[in-house]
Order: structure tokens, then C-alpha cells, then sequence
């Protein structure tokens, strides 16, 4: 399937199980919003997640045409994108990397586990952006660490800023949909 | 291939990725051990998941002839084990479900990620065990919202009191490998 089909079934798979509800919604933030992503319903069904990483192999065939595929490792953020990248890692054949979040109470660092080398290609996977705010943290986090981050794979895109915040930080962003295409 | 030709794979690659050190070894306790798990590289090696999720997909036989296989569930528990579960439940195609840690000092209760019905029958799968009292807990947090624990399966047993403590428990483990069939 090309990436057209792929998406398609994508979309599908979401609807089915139900991972956006439209209606009126009062976000924790106090926002309203029409519509409420609940995507942990998308993050531990197998079917979506082997949906998401056959898109997500079919768009990283680039990086085998410029030398990149190689070195490529997938990472993803504690807790809600670990089973999106490991789905991907196993997909690709390439090492999983987990991005973890501490608490900034403790006053620690971000960890990153898995082997990084200064000269790996990752690709990060998320599940839901809205700001973009979050994941951004964990692009930084691999960079310092001296890693390339070639992209951002996100399943949703709330389409609330991230796209905007990654092109100011020169981080390629790739939504596999974005809420908009879910509603029926 | 059998369980048996599995699991001897499944060995092969665990060498292949030294997680398993021997010599001396001063653990986080005090203790002195001869060797020294690094199950992290394991959890975040696409090949190692996949042969754990054949391995154990192989064992999980047995739940179709007694009609337990259909409300079939995979859990893992934060944040070790999310990928190992994750790769179980693709190779299975079946629910994921994700049992957060919380530390203690908040108070709150362990949560559950993932859609968990009364009368779902769960397999737990571990990284590491040593005395097992953290899968334990795991498995106490999935009975206590109704659904049946059948079995814990973990990659490597350090041998170190697992066993017994799920006995006393009656929580069926099957260590997929035990540490002293890592010895070269």
C-alpha cells in the first residue's frame, strides 16, 4: 500500500475505536473545545498501532534514499508514546529508544534509555500534539545528548500551535492525521 | 518453530546483546552478586521483543483449547515493561493495557491505561524479576478491578525469590529464561 491507502486505513482504525468524540467539551484548562481526543483508546489497540507504524515505515523511505535510514533509531516519550515506538522500532527493525519525564519537583534531568550515539537519526513519536510544548522538550533532550533528530511523528495533531512551534525550533514535523480529517 | 526452538533463539540473542554481565558485582543493596542484568538492553531491541513476543505467543497456545484466549489482554507495568507488553500484544493482536507506577509519596493508587473489563483475562509480562514484589503488585492492582490474572511472564528470572513469593500467591510465572541459562 502507498501512503494515501495507509493513512486511509489509519483513519479508519481511529474512528473505530472511537478515539475522538466531538461534541462540547471543557478541556482541563478550563478551554472549550467541540471536540475531546481520547488517544490512549488509539496507543493499546494493536490494530492502530500496526497501522501507525506501516505509515510511519512508508514515510521514512526517504532516509534510506539520502544515507540516513541506517542510523535511524525511533524514540518515544514516557508513558503514552512508548507503545507507539516500540510498534515502529519492530516495524523498521531499528533500536527503541524511551525519552523519560521526571517530575521537575525532583529537580533531575530528563534520562533517555536505550543506546544513543552521538551520530544517530531518530525519529520521535507522539501521540497527540496540541501546543507541541511537550514533545519539543524531548526533541532538545536527544539533542544535546548529540543524536540527529530528523522528524516528529505525531498519530493526532490537535492542530492548536504545533506545527508553528516545531517550524520556529527547525524540527520537522509530520502529523499522520490531523483531527480535522477524523470528523466525519 | 516449538517453545523450545524459541526459546533457544530467544537466548542466543539475549547473549548476542549482553544483557547479562558475570563477575563482581555490588548491587544498589549492598548485596554481592556475580552478574549483573542490564534487561534494558533487551526491552529496547527489536529482535529480543520479537522473539519474547513468538516465545511467548507459542505458551499462550494453551488459552485457546480451555476458551480463555478470546478475552485475551496484555499488560505491562510502567515504564520497563510497556514495550515488551506492546510487542506481545501486535503479536497476539490483542488489548494493551498499561499499569502505571505511582510513587508513593503522592498517595494515589496505581492506575490502569487501556480498556479493562471485569471478565478480561490478563497476561503480565516483566522485564526483570528478582523478589517479584513489584510484578506483584501489578498483578493485585489488575485482580482488584475484577479481571483474571493468568499468568506472569517474564524474560529473565534472576532466581532470587520470584518463583516462591507468586506460589505463595497463587500467580502462575513463566520466566522465559532463568539468569543461570545465560552462563556461557
Amino acid at each position: 500500500m502507498n501512503s494515501n491507502d495507509l493513512k486511509s486505513k489509519l483513519i479508519e482504525l481511529l474512528k473505530e475505536v472511537n478515539c475522538v468524540k466531538f461534541g462540547d467539551f471543557t478541556l482541563a484548562s478550563g478551554k472549550k473545545s467541540d471536540y475531546y481526543v481520547d488517544i490512549k483508546k488509539a496507543t493499546t489497540n494493536p490494530k492502530v498501532l500496526k497501522a501507525v507504524a506501516e505509515l510511519t515505515a512508508e514515510l521514512c523511505e526517504e532516509f534510506k534514499e539520502n544515507g540516513e535510514y541506517e542510523n535511524l533509531k525511533v524514540a518515544g516519550v514516557e508513558l503514552g508514546s512508548v507503545s507507539i515506538a516500540t510498534a515502529v522500532s519492530l516495524e523498521l527493525e531499528k533500536d527503541l529508544l524511551i525519552v523519560r519525564k521526571k517530575a521537575k519537583s525532583y529537580g533531575t534531568k530528563n534520562k533517555i534509555e536505550g543506546e544513543l550515539n552521538p551520530n544517530d537519526n531518530i525519529i520521535v513519536m507522539e501521540d497527540v500534539t496540541t501546543t507541541g510544548g511537550s514533545v519539543l522538550k524531548a526533541v532538545e533532550e536527544l539533542k544535546e545528548s548529540g543524536a540527529n533528530v530528523k522528524a516528529v511523528f505525531v498519530i493526532v495533531d490537535r492542530l492548536d500551535g504545533a506545527n508553528e512551534l516545531m517550524e520556529e525550533n527547525n524540527v520537522r514535523f509530520i502529523p499522520l492525521v490531523e483531527v480535522n480529517e477524523l470528523k466525519e
